[in-house]
């Protein structure tokens, strides 16, 4: 198995994510990793690096940036990290690619050069939210796709539920649509076409709202990528906001605070992969947070290996495949 | 000040309204309240109610249920709730309509019998978010028009901007659009066009994320009713999440745990104003949650109180044309 990872995208500097590399080979008998990033600077600061037989260095001397438009940068930018990683995945030169960088770009850069399963129009990234009652339920697109059609929606469904078997080895994961109530008159035009779409769909609950998220009644949550995007970062940014509550009330208590506020974010802290794949292309793609540190690369190396073992892509493919043809 | 009360149309019984409305007005000296409803039920329920001179009663026989399409309800039910209390704005016999009925129909019947304030197209609901460092950001739209355009989601933000001065007594409270990233280029095609005509707002801060809701760094966010709407929904689930975890790792402690639940939810659950004004519309409309509860009515009144005393209607007409003018 050999993963490609992006040292340039992200927000952080291109250190945090070699030495994540050099940490997980560590973690990881059976992985080999591909730093894709500008070698020289690379082995300027990890001089030792070279003789490490299962890291492999690939240079690129471009990088696109968040605020760039995707399809522009990727025409102008042919020697990026994002177009190469994607580029050596399609060569099957490595297994799968990371990437903390420009969504847009990785989503564009995947689709023209991996191509989607048969049968899907655009991909849907997904992510894990927690339930109260353990267990996690997910959520997709979480920002692939935010002009999402009733088609998209569809897909992003059958992508879901296909990501959720094999992963959470569960026969008919329930599925619902996220809208402004449960009736099925509500929402957007879009939302009405697609609740009509999605009923054909045996395992299909109807339309969810945020409590279901957390409840563990539905176990694949479908919106589109902004809705998707705006209610995971809201999540995240509630979690600060409560532990920053909980924390001025109680720092004066005779707890001891650092083990106090160590519990707190360790028991509250829904726990992600460290980044979400892209499910729909022709290929493992990881889209990590821009922010992304060591730990969260690390989760995304334990997916990749994870989804490498159960021979993702073919098994996506055919269980897509069967929901499809249920319609 | 007389304040019509849907008692019919909320998920909890018409006796919690009732109730509410009865201790309204002992806590506020001057003001009266309608009581919509089926005038029998609530007589045989509450007696005594027929002697409180400043509690009337206005018979309705029909009820807009939440699974409704509204036009079509709101043509079928003309003796609805809903129907009678937007009536009565309308012909000056109350000066606020508090309903925590179906959406839709209070907002179809709000436009039609109402009608808009000048320059406005569509109405927005508006609620408080709470910050970490203390303040509150409001959210605007949170379900009223899921499918906004991007003129809508400019009149939005004037919207905002306006109830947001006159609320908070901040001349030019800054507003921003919520998106997937600070870019300008990201987003559906509704929201690139939304940002180049909120650009034109001196006091626009860009395209913000879940965090700039809670840290104070925007005083107004803009959004689509399908996103605000869930955004509210996924907030008040962290909240039941995070007190649940909180619950579970504590409750073996030697906190004296009633005491800390208490602190716990007092300190952490937003405060609200219990009901959302439906801004945009010519005159004060209130939408309550549909699961309201007396505490909630209460605060609506208090709402109603203030937008009243404030001569609101007026004073938003001509903030939002002074702020339409200037683009």
């Amino acid at each position: 198995l050999i993963i490609g990872i992006d040292v340039e995208s992200g927000e952080r500097s291109f250190k945090e994510y070699v030495k994540g590399a050099i940490t997980s080979i560590k973690l990881h008998e059976n992985i080999c990793i591909s730093l894709i990033g500008n070698t020289e600077k690379i082995i300027n600061s990890f001089p030792d690096i070279t003789e490490n037989k299962r890291i492999s260095l690939v240079d690129s001397n471009e990088i696109i940036f968040m605020d760039e438009e995707p399809i522009k940068a990727l025409k102008k930018k042919k020697n990026s990290t994002i177009a190469i990683g994607i580029n050596l995945l399609k060569e099957n030169k490595i297994d799968v690619f990371y990437s903390p960088g420009n969504t847009g770009a990785i989503v564009c850069a995947a689709i023209f050069k991996l191509g989607m399963i048969e049968g899907v129009k655009r991909p849907s990234m997904a992510t894990y939210f927690p339930r109260i009652e353990g267990g996690e339920t997910l959520i997709t697109d979480i920002g692939s796709n935010p002009d999402a059609s009733e088609i998209n929606l569809l897909h992003n469904a059958v992508l879901g539920m296909s990501y959720y078997k094999l992963i959470w080895k569960k026969e008919n994961p329930t599925v619902g649509l996220l809208n402004m109530g449960g009736e099925s008159i509500k929402g957007t035009s879009i939302l009405k076409k697609a609740y009509n779409l999605l009923k054909t769909i045996p395992s299909f609950i109807g339309n969810v709202e945020g409590y279901n998220v957390f409840n563990g009644s539905v176990d694949v949550v479908v919106c589109n990528g902004l809705t998707g995007n705006s209610i995971l970062k809201i999540a995240e940014a509630s979690k600060k906001y409560f532990i920053s509550m909980i924390e001025k009330k109680f720092l004066s208590d005779n707890y001891n605070n650092h083990e106090y506020k160590k519990i707190i974010t360790k028991k509250l802290l829904p726990v992600y992969f460290g980044a979400a794949p892209l499910l729909g292309v022709n290929g493992i793609v990881l889209i990590g947070h821009g922010a992304s540190s060591i730990e969260d690369l690390l989760n995304a190396i334990t997916l990749a290996i994870k989804l490498n073992s159960i021979n993702f892509i073919n098994e996506l493919n055919d269980n897509v495949k069967k929901l499809l043809k249920k319609d």
